[in-house]
């Protein structure tokens, strides 16, 4: 059913690459972990496991080369899993024009438009599939996985944690798109995957759904970085409509700007082991 | 005369990639740079440096990429300096022809044989030209700088270190090729580069310069890392033979072999910061 592509060692523990034929998207997916020495040590034994989401034009590859997470996870026990970005190789007319929709850019939602619709189900794919492959073949336990992403794979991470609070615990996020529906890239990709009803597209804005929970989510906090020297802050991302509706459900946020940093990997590899602390923390 | 190509946050000190007109090579060349938080702080104080030299088919971003160097240079105050692998685009029929020759693949020697010898001249750009840029243009002190590299960038950290002692005060490498005299990809570039006659290929073979010493050239140790599930162990890398010349010399030298591990950036990420920590020792 997994297919092993590689293994690697790495501290102490294993960085794997897989691919398997997806029910939830009808195509071969890849996706990678790491398993922490804890996992080789013992097993038997549940862990609890944190999901990477990455942003536009990233692969299953992105997270595990460039965040140097595997070091912290190893520390505090944590198996990291990130899939790729979207479904590749489609056959559809046009998947790979734009770099900021089609491939590279699920946007992690299920696409309800033609002919994206076809494999486009990126939620699906993560939540259930991904979830239940890592929670059985792999020895996360389910009752104690996080999720966290970049740019658009922040916007999955917490759209995700809220649209599906049974299966995370945990959130963070590095320069979300914390409110796509104002924004350029989420007008884009929600009117082509989803049509439109701007009613449907909060269903995917971090910020609406925050906005409309009755209590907080998540009562332990979440946490977001956001660099100052970012190019796409302005236009794209919004952290303050996000740091606006946790206010307003109570919603406790670490949201910190930090002067000097960009929308890269140098800025994400800055403070991972904050955010690997933080899920450690409460997974 | 430097162009700053790009400058990210990174680590609370940030990460450059410049390009400039190389009088070494004739060509322009590019590198990375790391400064340290120490360097914004005090732009006046001249800091402890460490170039890294990148193996077959790298560039000068690899390492800044998939080290995760960067947090433990930003501990101990380094400058993390990284040059490309060799020239590009000079026009030479079948310079991109094999993957182990021509571009990124300069061996860190000046070649003396033609085609190679109008632009192959690493050696002296490294030693002399990067050198003196930043411990001129960047504020490098030049009696305490180290070297080190992974697999043809550990033989070029190995035998730069021996070939210049009043260059790099500290050395060490990871999964080097340690005696290119004995292996395919030794005896193609320095064949190619430097021509038949062997008594100039020993020149350049960390090993045999090794076994030549009078003395002890790193007194305060050399440390090597060594996977033993890297694919190229047995046919290319003879890390045994720089221990059996170490030994006849009395070199103390840290060959560290470890179960599991295999040639790329999984493998260096994990002992990243025993090198770091080895040099900032020694610097």
């Amino acid at each position: 059913m997994l297919e092993l592509l590689s293994e690697h060692g790495c501290c102490g523990g294993v960085q794997r690459f897989y691919r398997h034929a997806s029910s939830a998207i009808g195509l071969p997916m890849r996706f990678s972990v790491f398993l922490p020495p804890q996992a080789l040590a013992r097993p038997e034994q549940r862990l609890p496991a944190l999901f990477y989401l990455a942003g536009l034009t990233c692969t299953e590859e992105t997270f595990m080369i460039k965040a140097g997470a595997q070091r912290f996870a190893a520390e505090h026990g944590l198996i990291l899993v990130a899939p790729d970005t979207s479904p590749r190789d489609t056959g559809i007319a046009g998947e790979a024009e734009a770099w900021d929709f089609g491939v590279g850019a699920g946007f992690y939602l299920d696409a309800t438009q033609a002919p994206w619709s076809q494999y486009w189900r990126m939620e699906s794919y993560v939540t259930e599939e991904l979830f239940g492959l890592v929670t059985t073949a792999l020895p996360a336990d389910p009752r104690r996985v996080g999720v966290f992403g970049h740019s658009m794979g922040g916007h999955g991470a917490l759209v995700l944690a809220q649209r599906h609070p049974a299966r995370f615990r945990s959130v963070s996020a590095f320069a979300p798109i914390a409110a796509p529906t104002r924004c350029p890239w989420g007008h884009k990709a929600l009117g082509r995957y989803l049509g439109d009803d701007r009613a449907t597209w909060e269903q995917y804005d971090a910020s609406a759904l925050m906005a409309r929970q009755a209590a907080a989510p998540f009562p332990r906090g979440i946490l977001v970085d956001q660099g100052l020297a970012d190019k796409f802050l302005a236009e794209q991302l919004y952290p303050e409509a996000l740091e606006a509706a946790c206010a307003a459900v109570g919603q406790p946020l670490t949201l910190r700007r930090h002067a000097s940093y960009d929308h890269g990997y140098y800025f994400i590899s800055t403070f991972i082991e904050d955010h690997i602390r933080h899920h450690a923390a409460q997974l």
